[in-house]
């Protein structure tokens, strides 16, 4: 049996290069259309990076031959029908106009906001909500698509969301009071943080961003009722500030259970969770999908980042807190690019090829 | 009348050098002695700062020539009765030892931590609790000093403080849940942040350093009752974090309140917060004790440390915090090498000044 | 006699910004007219700079309300003979248009690099190449213009032609190889560097720099034959590289020299260099044109390029070099958002007005 | 067959856990003894690491569980019969005394600077100067010990030395002029670099590292007579400069040689340099020594660093050099806390028992 054919669209920006880095050696998927700008378009996919005669490639990992020399197309020669998934990587005016064409005949796994909020549309974390696959039912009967929309969340959302879910089956969760502290890359190439505005700086406000992480935070943790999603009544708060580090958003968390919260017991909960997961032995999953650490100068973005090759949730600091009801507090940190934006799409596109959403899996 | 003499202990550090800065142009006082180590004593201060040909001056402030050629000295030399005030930038260890000695003498006022925690020694910050000057007659008599000990708060504290009393004074404090992203100056140089460990990294951890903050918050907030200082109920969690940033201490601050909190009425008590302190007309004091921002960008770092010399606390981001009962979020940003240290010292012997504990003022 | 009505073209920018604030309060000079984009056109200045809610100022000074308050016109509505000089803070394709139709009616002082290369455009820095201000009355006749351009160098040449020029009066310059260590405020905010590619970092290629620093250097040290200026001939090298610091530019030079050239009559050379300079007692001069350390660890970007206000060059670690014939090398430090950009381009006006090109003065 | 064991002496310190981490996995030889100061020993590797509950652990890579429950003696437990080769990670007060000691009896690869200018000490750079290792006959003779020390250079050294080579070997070198961009993990820990100094700074001094480079490569470069190393004549000047980079020495060369030098002519002697070292199969070696980029943005150190696992030297901006005879000039990365450090000297002891001077090899 082939590998599942899939398109990436916006396949030379940054996160279009991560979902190359992510799916080049796929054992489920292959890299069969890459769509970009009409500027691209018609170059080999190494033509088209180079601006000025420089190589314009931004991940750590290198790409190989045969992908550097692939076809860029436009999106008026693509055919949605010569692949099972697209992945699309475009900002969200764009994806606005593009991704529901596509999922008329197809599926998109999306890393833009655009279609979070809607009611019979999931944001997908697997492990933490597996359950809220069947709104795509929901979504294709109402819109009457062959295809479906799902997006992942916004990566300051993923690593909050993956560590709340079993403190929440464990204690059940009252309330949530996180500040982040976020890495550059967050913010992309197009309107990046330049050096001259953070360097020897912190800068306290991302727009948009911590209505977006409270929004997407009930919605992941709600229960899907048949028909749609009852948000969570967890009550999120969240000061969103950028920071100086490349990749890894840190997050400083207290949260208020419904019952005592014993820290051993909340330790024990992250480093257990993720059984639905690892069950389903999906070839993007991290060994474990929170990983503990005692040692208090723990986690640092720096040092902890890659761990499982940036997939995991690393929690460290786990402590009472003494100031809230059944109070804990803890740091987490998930790497924003990886998890956190398009391995964490893939990862999305191998549960649904697992639920039977996927054609030809 | 001639100026009042002053005495700087550790002079050659950095906290020192950030005491000579403070005072090298000051009104009231005169630095008339520089006490350090055997291996400075008798050289002049200059001479004192190189090592190997490399001038070991660390503020951006220069110093004027006849202070740097100022003799300095040594511990055993020093004769307190020499100065009506010592300023003190010791190591905790150290002020352990030599500060209740100078103290049986002459005034002292510290920056280490030694002494914050016992009964009958306030931790002043002047404007937030001038009442507490009185416990100083408390400490004289309970000792049999002829002078006394004040010390000022972490420097992570101070911000947190100044922002917090106009909040309990208008609403009632009954939470405060922290996170800090701290300037690697704040470790100083003896046990400083290394450059390879902070680059591209924040550390989530700073040993001792928030049960400091929690514990002199309630102390600082406490109420004086004649003879020592009932602290504070307000309970307060933090979580503190390094970052890449020279100086400037951000906070990022979720606050629970007795009653309705509205936000344009809590920035109108930060800004007309100071008072008692403005009245006083001390030569240190701030222009305004708390400057508000409406930009939601500020306050950063780079930007608005140096704010009234390093001397005002900035805020921004006030809004309204729907998890906390009667909840409000803000940033803050304090200078943590001025206000939080050698600067701020200054400003609390003005106060004492004032207050009559310094003779001959 | 009231001060010399001035326009900035290009006012909200970085550069348009510095330009604010080196003449906010110039003794000669008077903003009259702030010239910027359509977009910003019928606002007040303060207005202007906010961008959804932020305010985007980016100097380290403030700025006085009356300008704040200032209302920003659009390039059609703007009467060059409104004023008497004009400062441009354009980008090349726009300055290769706008500048020449203004210097028809008055004095342009330009930052772009449009104009620099041509015959009878001198590029002008005061105390280094006074005598070819006599290049404009040559421009003014072959160009019929009543005003004229003088664009100032590229920020990389500067400090390196202020420190050759010594060595070549004292010494006769042969050969110069220079690697230059380049802020990121260099490149501005439009194409600025981002922090994600700068962050634990050097990138060792500017484009085109190194091109204009060895065109512009042979230049500036040419000589004024009566009519046109005859190149230095001086061989340059460089290679220029961006470092992770906001401001400052440092370079590492070495130098081979006509005749023996001894380290002390070098340092002796730079620290009496600029008599020509101070004679005039322009109000924007440094003290001191060059400032020379014997602290083997200096110049250092953060801690030296505030030395008189930004405005002198600071050279250190004079050495011999013995690999090149009579050779020196040695590190300068000069900020190239200051002398290098607009403050430097109000040096130049101020020279220009002693020198009788400015009228009214 | 078994592996060799070997021992590593200061193996808690950062060079010792870069030892740790070259030969966790070695194909020869094997760790067999770790050995570090009294305050670790007794303890085992993964204790003497802990300090404060912090584990202290600096290599990006991790360290196999046996390696981590591995005892850790002292020097005076310490049977150096016991292994066949030490590697040394001590700083050179300590070097000085202990190296001669172990090499009575075995042979010593040491990191640190102490031996490197001795006559009959060879500084081995493989691939470089394969025949230097003859000098080790002669440095046994001599001082009449059954084992010998080898240093490697030091990091700065490396890079240069390896791109000069190819260049001699087919230009002939005359002069070489380099500026180094060196990372801050060069200065190590104890007397690293605090981040207060270096954030948005460059430092233009690096006690005595200018002296070490021109030294080394004179050596390095120099011709193996029969009894003694004949320094090479070529004339080297540098200028060493720190910046705010964690790891990865970037080096700006300019160099002038003995007869025309083309450009594609030195790429090609760059590409195809190495041949003795490859034909060694050397486990450490890397698959190309040089690398060479045409793209003009490279090699940057975030990026480039650690192709071939660290060991490789980057080169970039290959040009002609207009200011010198027969000049060129490049750009340089090589990985200092790697080809330059630990792995280098693994690298070194791999081509000693290749030559047969490792017994049991």
């Amino acid at each position: 049996m082939g590998k599942i054919p899939i398109a990436i669209i916006g396949a030379t920006g940054i996160v279009g290069q991560q979902f190359m880095v992510a799916l080049q050696n796929h054992p489920w998927f292959e890299i069969y259309r890459l769509v970009a700008s009409e500027r691209s378009a018609g170059k080999n996919y190494r033509e088209a990076l180079y601006h000025d005669g420089i190589f314009g490639w931004y991940c750590d990992e290198g790409l190989k031959e045969e992908l550097l020399e692939m076809r860029v197309i436009s999106m008026d020669e693509f055919k949605p029908r010569d692949v099972k998934i697209v992945f699309t990587a475009l900002d969200s005016s764009e994806a606005k106009v593009i991704e529901p064409k596509l999922a008329e005949k197809i599926p998109v796994i999306s890393t833009a906001s655009s279609f979070r909020y809607f009611d019979d549309i999931p944001i997908l974390i697997p492990g933490v909500n597996n359950e809220h696959v069947e709104l795509i039912r929901v979504q294709r009967e109402k819109r009457g698509w062959e295809g479906f929309i799902t997006p992942i969340p916004n990566c300051t959302t993923t690593g909050l969301a993956i560590t709340l879910k079993p403190l929440d089956e464990t204690f059940g969760l009252e309330k949530v009071l996180m500040t982040s502290l976020q890495a550059v890359s967050g913010a992309g190439r197009t309107s990046g943080v330049l050096a001259l505005d953070i360097l020897d700086n912190v800068i306290p406000y991302i727009p948009r961003e911590e209505e977006k992480v409270q929004r997407e935070t009930k919605k992941i943790l709600g229960r899907f009722t048949g028909n749609s999603i009852e948000f969570s009544d967890v009550q999120v708060s969240c000061t969103c500030i950028r920071v100086n580090v490349r990749d890894g958003h840190t997050e400083s968390v207290f949260v208020s259970m419904k019952k005592e919260a014993d820290v051993e017991e909340a330790k024990q909960a992250f480093r257990t969770f993720g059984k639905s997961l690892r069950e389903l032995n999906l070839p993007s999953a991290p060994k474990e999908m929170i990983v503990v650490h005692e040692d208090p100068s723990r986690p640092q973005p720096r040092l902890d980042r890659d761990t499982y090759d940036g997939m995991a949730t690393i929690v460290g600091r786990v402590r009472k807190d003494e100031a809230l009801p059944n109070g804990l507090k803890y740091v987490l940190l998930s790497h924003n690019t990886k998890m956190g934006a398009a391995k964490g799409a893939v990862l999305v596109a191998e549960l649904l090829s697992k639920f039977g959403f996927i054609e030809g899996f």
